[in-house]
Formats: C-alpha cells, sequence, structure tokens
C-alpha cells in the first residue's frame, strides 16, 4: 500500500517522539511491503516562530491532502514562553481547535489502559489496580462549549463572558453511532456521561443516545452523571469499557482516566471525520521541561502511529505488530524513565524506537 | 446563645443521619448552654410527595427566616422512583438549585480530608496516601451553566439545545475573595481552576482572581487547566489547598476530590451567602439503596452541623468539641460500614451519634 501521511513533529518532546514514531513506522512497511511518504507540516509553537499564526490556511490543505495526520505535541510553557504573549486565539492550542473543526474530526477516542508490566506505575491502590482496565473513552471533538459562540463584553459598566454549549441531534447521533461501533468490537458496554439531572443539552444528548442504542441490542448502555463518573473513574476503572461524552466532559475525564493509569506515556489518541482520514497523536503534553533530553517516553506516539495503521488504513495486522513489539519491549525490562520502576532497565528515546523495531 | 436552625432532613438516608446530627447539636447545646429550635423544612423528593413540587415559596420564606439550615441528602433512585417520572424542572434535584439560588448561597465550601485513622479506605497507593492532604474546594453555587439560559428547539428540522455559561466580574471578585479569605486561615494557598486556554469566561475569571489576589500579598495564588486538576487530584492531593473554581468545574472535581478521601460518609460541606446565614449538608448523595436500615455513616452531617456552628454563628469552642469528639470516637475504632476495616468495631448510624455525643 501507498500511504501520504501529514506529520507535524510539534513543540516539546514532539519532534523527538515523532521521529521514533516514523522509525517503527518505516520499519512496518518494509517488511510488510508497503511505501509511505511523509510531508512535514508546521502547527502550534512551531507555526507561529515561522508564519506567526499556529495554523495557516496552507498547512490545513496539506492535512487534507494526506491521508491520516501523524501529531507530537502542541504548546509550551504558558509562563515562560513568548507564544503565551500573543493574545489568546492566536496561541498554540487555538491552532489545534482550529485544525480539528478544519478536518471536520467529531470524534476523538483516547484509550486508557493499565498494561500489566505497569502496574507498580499506576496511583490506585493494589487492590483497585489488580482488577487492571482497559477503557476507550470516545469524546465529541467539534462540538459543545469549546466551539460556541463566546462574548465579553461590558453591561450596565460590568464586565460579561458568555460562552454557549450547543449540540444538535446530528452532532450527538454521528457520535454516539461511533461510540457503539467501536463498543461492539470491544465488551459491549457503553457508559454515556452527561449532566442530564441540570442542562438541556445533556438532555438531548440522553435522548438521541438512547435512540442509537436501539440499533445495537447487543450493546448494554448505562447513562452516568459527569460528577459521578469522575469518581467512579477512581473507584472503580474496571467497570468502564466504552465512556461516550460531550466535547469538555470527555477533556477531563480523558485526562483524569489518562492520569489514572500512571503511564501517560504509554496512551495513544485518535481524532477521526466520517472518511477514513484521522489525525493520530499522544495522550500527553509537549513536556517542554524535559524538551531535547531524549529521554521522553515515545511509545504513546508509536501507539498512535499503530491506530492509525488500523483505522485509516485498515491494516490491522501491521497495527498488531507494531503493539505486540510493544509489549515484547516491556516484558523485557525496558523501560524510560516516566516507567521505570526497580530491577528494570531504563533507555532513552531513540534507544525506545530501536529496540520497538528489532520486534516488528 | 437562641439558635433557628432550619432542617431539611430529605430523602433516601436524609432523615436518620440529620437526626443523629440533632443529637449531636442538642449535646453541644446542653454542655456550653446554648438554645436551639428546630424548624423542619419539606424539600426534594419529601416535598414533591406532600405539595407535588420539590420547594413551596413557602418553604423558601422559612428557610429565609432561619439562621441557618441543615439539610440531609436530596432525590432517589432515578431508575425506580416516580419522581423520575416528573419532567425535569419538576425533580427533586431541581428544587436544590431554587433553594441555592433563591437564598443566594454562591459559596460552596467543600473539604476533602484523608483522616489518618482512615487511610486503609483511600483509593490511592500507600506512598500517596501517606503524604496524607487536606484541601478546601470553594465552587462557585449560583452562576455559569447550570443557572444559565437554556432551551431545546428545531432549528430547520433539527433538535437545537443550548445552554449558557455567563459570569459577570461581580460575581468572579465575591466568589474569589471567600476563597483568599478562607486561604488565610489555612495554608495560605489557592488554586484557581479554569479552562482559560478555550473559554472566555474563563479569561475574564482568571483577570478577576489575579486582581482579588492583589489584595491577599501573603497568599501563593497558581492558576491550573481543569483538566490538568482532574490528573493532579489523583496524581498528588497533598499540592492542594484551596481549589477555587466555577460552578461545574466544581461539581465534578469536589466530587472526584471526594472519591479520592475513600470516605464520602466523612465529609462536610457548606454553601453560604454574603450574610452569617448557610446551608450545611453532607458531601454524600442519599443512598437510597441502604435508607431505613440504620447503617448509613452520620459523621458527615455532624460535621456539617460543626461547620454550622462555626461559619453561622462563630461558636469556634463548639464547632471544635465536635470535630474532636468524631476524631476521639474514630481513635477508639467505632465504625459504621462504609469505613470498617479490620480490626476496628462496626456499630449503626444512631451508636455513632451516641458515641459522639459521649465525647462532647
Ligand atoms: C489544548 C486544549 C485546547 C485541548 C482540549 O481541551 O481539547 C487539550 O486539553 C486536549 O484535551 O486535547
Ligand atoms: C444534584 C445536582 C444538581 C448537584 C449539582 O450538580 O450541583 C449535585 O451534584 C451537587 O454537587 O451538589
Amino acid at each position: 500500500m501507498e500511504m501520504k501521511i501529514g506529520v507535524i513533529k510539534g513543540d516539546g518532546i514532539g519532534p523527538e517522539i515523532v521521529d521514533e514514531a516514523i522509525k517503527v513506522l518505516d520499519q512496518t512497511a518494509k517488511v510488510y511491503g508497503h511505501s509511505i511518504s511523509y510531508t512535514q507540516l508546521l502547527m502550534g509553537g512551531a507555526s507561529i516562530d515561522v508564519n506567526g499564526v499556529p495554523l495557516t490556511e496552507e498547512t490545513l490543505q496539506l492535512a487534507k491532502d494526506s491521508d491520516a495526520v501523524l501529531m507530537g505535541s502542541i504548546g509550551g510553557d504558558a509562563k515562560t514562553s513568548p507564544w503565551y504573549q500573543l493574545e489568546p486565539s492566536k496561541r498554540p492550542e487555538a491552532g489545534l481547535l482550529q485544525l480539528r473543526k478544519g478536518l471536520n474530526l467529531f470524534a476523538n477516542l483516547r484509550p486508557a489502559v493499565l498494561y500489566d508490566e505497569l502496574k507498580g506505575a499506576c496511583p490506585l491502590k493494589k487492590e483497585i489496580a489488580d482488577r487492571g482496565f482497559d477503557l476507550m473513552i470516545m469524546r465529541e471533538l467539534t462540538g459543545g462549549l469549546y466551539f460556541g459562540k463566546r462574548s465579553t463584553e461590558e453591561i450596565d459598566g460590568v464586565l460579561t463572558a458568555k460562552d454557549e454549549l450547543t449540540y444538535n441531534e446530528n452532532e450527538i447521533r454521528r457520535i454516539a453511532k461511533r461510540g457503539f461501533d467501536i463498543a461492539m468490537k470491544r465488551n459491549k458496554k457503553v457508559t454515556s456521561v452527561d449532566k442530564a439531572n441540570v442542562l438541556d443539552s445533556s438532555r438531548l444528548w440522553r435522548k438521541v443516545v438512547e435512540e442509537v442504542a436501539k440499533d445495537y441490542p447487543e450493546v448494554t448502555l448505562e447513562h452516568m452523571l459527569v460528577d459521578n463518573c469522575a469518581m467512579q473513574l477512581v473507584k472503580d476503572p474496571a467497570q468502564f469499557d466504552v465512556v461516550l461524552t460531550e466535547n469538555m466532559f470527555g477533556d477531563i475525564l480523558s485526562d483524569e482516566a489518562s492520569m489514572v493509569t500512571g503511564s501517560i506515556g504509554m496512551l495513544a489518541s485518535a481524532s477521526l471525520n466520517d472518511t477514513k482520514f484521522g489525525l493520530y497523536e499522544p495522550s500527553g503534553g509537549s513536556a517542554p521541561d524535559i524538551a531535547g533530553k531524549g529521554i521522553a517516553n515515545p511509545i504513546a506516539t508509536i501507539l498512535s502511529a499503530a491506530m492509525m495503521l488500523r483505522f485509516s488504513f485498515d491494516l490491522d495486522k501491521e497495527a498488531d505488530a507494531i503493539e505486540n513489539a510493544v509489549a515484547a519491549v516491556l516484558k523485557d525490562g525496558y523501560r524510560t524513565i516516566d516507567i521505570m520502576s526497580e530491577g528494570k532497565e531504563q533507555i532513552g528515546t531513540a534507544q525506545m524506537g530501536d529496540k520497538i523495531c528489532e520486534y516488528i
């Protein structure tokens, strides 16, 4: 297969971790007889430095022309970086929001998996960690509060700010379908999270999710209030399979879930539209404090590349090969510093990429 | 002192746990020479059963006429209770929102404390639990998304729901001041939580909080994004002193924090306006599944009564007496079932109230 992949190395540790993912992709292509071409795209801080804005029309077009985009991480240290002297709409993160909207990436998949080998890193106590967990957050990514109308104005001399949270039934239906589709390939359980005891948007959410559920009689659906879900993720993460939720709740809960695994450096993510196209990136941030030191964990990005092969190119065998290689390297005891524990061997970013390639 | 206390026993375990708090209040009044009169108020499900609505004008007026209100818990099992056949605006929880607004209770204090004696119940691993934590969430309670305009309408044949998130600078200033005031009595650190990289309301929030901070040069202020805060509460809750945030973020984060302690049955809360008046209630819910069994933990409600004496009546000595009595009973090894562990003595709701009274 011929693959045209857009690459956004991004900021902070982005370039280092993306390089390792490309190394692993190239090795996979070689072994399985595919050919990949890469187009480098500038986004976020790196784009501000060159173009003055975090995302140009041209970059957006180049992304659209790719079959899929692999991304590192966006943004810098908000306290010290000059990017954060700019007004909010011109900062690195604004580019990310524009990219999501511009590519219509409404379905954000964020797995939170507790790896057997890494249970020691889990912040939960042994009784809970020993039960293990493997959940998938399906976050709506182009609607709700993050894309509503906003304004700040003086009303009778008093500064007043407003953000609108809007969802229509079509937006809810398409993400709900995605949630149920993925549940069918997993443990057939969907937990839909909302705040239906207060919000109109949540009541519509719940109604539409129930309609969609009728087409998936094999899937068990439960509704959970967002405040309760924030508790349950700590108390008993093993209860979840697919967590289906709107943009902001998904932002908060997916970060909480990733921390509950204790190994964010292992967590991939995919953002999809209604074609085969997708944007793939690690769940963690740009970690400017350790950028350039060669110690960042590239596994999340490597697993994001595996998700890309699976979702955008239907290359399940190749995706499995990468995931199995990661598991094997962990089993052999190799660790980057963020997941290091006693008796294991600590290695750097590039070495981790090399080790994973050996198993492909 | 003469105290006029409104009492909302509420639903589920509410009546049982409130009875024990009243027992402890009466004992405290006897020992310290105060007199308390109680007015029973119907709210939530209990009010629906009698009045058809979760809160009547008359009850609201009676609450206003009290010096303070002590509340159990509101609501029932959403799957089975007839209350949830009613439309959302007529359900038990709607009464709670009306009460908060009607009494202008904009400042909600939710402590999350890991008791030394109860570290075993904490879902976090030993290394983290051993550091202990004692944080106070200051949640804005009458603004934001939960009180904004909402609508559900058909636009071009498509059902569209909207909720508005509005804050003005006055609303932010008064809650921020409360946050800094309480930090001055604690460890002098405020973590203000927002989503200023996306929301206009969060940007105004951050601006006003920074202005208020200038009047409190001794307090250290830090800003944290809500998604990051959801992670930090699991990773390192010891870093927090006062967490200052808006209504919905506070809802989610306070529930998460309460679960991180592992003993919700111990957590009090206070909702205050700009007078001495306050509404005091346990953080946990109405737990309909264990209602009437005499096993619910009354300590959260008893500690809420202590908060009432402290905040609404300036009776610090009396509040200390209750808090010390709770600590002593835990030390003696008495536990309700929710906080039970090996080698301790399990007792019921009423016995727990009695034991605490013995120490007053
Ligand atoms: C950077 C920010 C706009 C973004 C979001 O909130 O969506 C990030 O937190 C994420 O979760 O991908
Ligand atoms: C019952 C509900 C409206 C309420 C809220 O969200 O404020 C509850 O969850 C709480 O936190 O007190």
